[in-house]
């Protein structure tokens, strides 16, 4: 069997022992895993940030990867922990719509609540379930049990409304998910295209950034799949002053030439 | 032999190569290690945070594990550089106190100075002691060296002046020693409290972060076993501006029924 | 055959999924790998800083390792990626120099661009090459495949214009490669000697940080082996203001006795 790898993805950050300290449970119960850090600098809280960052990077680990994905600002209320199979993957987090995204691309074959007490920690904190509950849920998994045994089959979970794309013949519009790095349709089409961000006109659509002029604000297909709207050697962000929320529009004014491809 | 782990905890931050280069040097000498970052952030020289957050963290490894604690201002300097065995773990770190509240966990069964030149690095630069001489003791432990190996025995070591807890009767008053995540008491008994942190009354004690009213002060019992006083969805630390060394009061204003358990 | 190390330094920062993803990848062809991290920090598109950093770290891990070295503003562009042997190691980086001082060191025996498809995934983006194409490569070198067949050598290839330093009989002139951390002039002789820092005479060359009194501006020779100005308790870039490319002027006052050694 290949070594198990556990990617991580959490809002904990990286000044306290929070991660490590999963990842010492973890090793305790799967000593052969990889940890693999996603990333544990998701704003707080941000359900959305993290549904995002997660999708945006599972698909490249390796089959049969676990994620332990702990972004929870409901920890220690009544909201439920799950474990999900999806795709070639395994998932383990709380339910709190943060699998939204992943499972938009690979429905979920089974979905379970960790209600299986021998497989977390015997105490288990109401301020820490990170810890005690979702790292063991993951080890566990990444040592082969199957997911069943980690507690009760689910019929349904939280989805997160995750901001609406209108796509029409001709323009496109949607809110800033993740104003930094990406707008939000998935680039398509080998026609002319008018983007205006906010207020302001995106002047060119180029195929990496080095194309664009230094200090130039332009579009492109980023390596998430996703259409960001980009400042070559600056911040995008900073330059329109979008918050999460706001309307990109995005205009065909010439269609594709038929048989034109991606 | 379970796959060893050493565990790493530093002030060196993540922007410079320092850690990671203590990790090649590990891996050097037992390549089958798994290295666990705790944090690199604890801020420059502050043993006090440096011990809190090993403390809190140490116990989730799993048994045999060895942590790498670098956090020195004396470095290059005569304090000695020491190897413990406490409970089931190993520990090396420079002799200041760092260890203090393991030791007060886990009293150590041996102390030994790093004195065994060959267990070092060839050369051992005076301002990067991590890399040439902390590194390779822990990664030789982590291979499976009996700690007598690493120098002669101690049988004294510097304590750190932890901040003293007065615990009376129906008060412990206390000062704060990590002001972002928890005060200083064990949080015990099932009894009435009143929480004053500066001059601030915290209005409730909570089991976790969402039984509180969004924005208010409270105070709970943390992962890390010491009580918290936290702000649902803000930072107590801001809102209170507490420095180090500010003080908690805590009034027991209700016995604990007899037979109530924590 | 030991387990092979991949170090990873990128500018990639670790609020993003990067890092991990390219982890992701790596596993999934030598799920054998150790991964490090050396930083994901290097201040954005700073090739001499990614240089100086990896020129800081790389020979302290293991022989055989792979670096995977990713600080990129040409992604996407027309500059080629390479792979090349030097020393004991191999190196994956795009073609911008930032192998520059690695070679100055350890003269590459080989070097190659990487064209070979097979050892890409199927689909390089055009700005996450690190992903797609030279995380792939060093996990194959990882692997144990041989350079040569990652493509075509080369018998040139970028040179960084680093900083000159002008080492005379008495004098070093240098411009501020790092300000945080080093000067430039690797610091020898047994002589005394005057520094001025930008407009500023640097007080003490000490040995160790804790030997300068503390606040005061002294020099010492770091663990990198540069010389270093420091404040012994605080921020000698804050302290002198100084940008990169600010002069520093080393005078020897008095020649070494015959006989002395470093």
């Amino acid at each position: 069997m290949a070594r198990p790898v556990i990617g991580l993805l959490t809002d904990f950050g990286t000044k306290d022992h929070y991660a490590g300290t999963m990842k010492g449970v973890a090793l305790g119960i799967c000593p052969e895993a990889a940890c693999v850090d996603i990333t544990h600098e998701i704003p707080p809280h941000d359900i959305l940030a993290g549904a995002l960052e997660l999708a945006a990077s599972y698909k490249y680990f390796p089959p049969a990867s676990v994620f332990l994905v702990v972004v929870d600002p409901g920890v220690g209320s009544s909201r439920r922990a799950i474990a999900a199979e999806a795709g070639a993957y395994q998932f383990v987090a709380p339910d709190n719509g943060i699998l939204t995204l992943v499972f938009r691309d690979a429905p979920p074959r089974r979905v379970v609540e960790l209600t299986a007490r021998r497989y977390a920690r015997p105490t288990v904190s109401r301020t820490f379930e990170g810890r005690d509950r979702f790292a063991p849920a993951a080890a566990w998994l990444a040592k082969g049990i199957d997911l069943s045994g980690l507690g009760r089959a689910l019929t349904s979970w939280q989805q997160l409304a995750v901001p609406e794309q209108v796509v029409g013949e001709t323009e496109i519009v949607a809110d800033v998910p993740n104003v930094d790095r990406r707008t939000f349709a998935r680039f398509a089409g080998g026609g002319d295209i008018e983007i205006v961000a906010g207020t302001q006109a995106v002047g060119t659509v180029v195929a990496t950034y080095a194309d664009a002029a230094p200090g130039s604000l332009c579009a492109l297909c980023g390596s998430s799949e996703y259409l960001e709207v980009a400042v070559n050697g600056g911040s995008a962000a900073e330059r329109l002053a979008l918050a999460r929320g706001a309307r990109i529009t995005i205009s065909r004014t010439r269609h594709p030439a038929p048989g034109t491809k991606d």
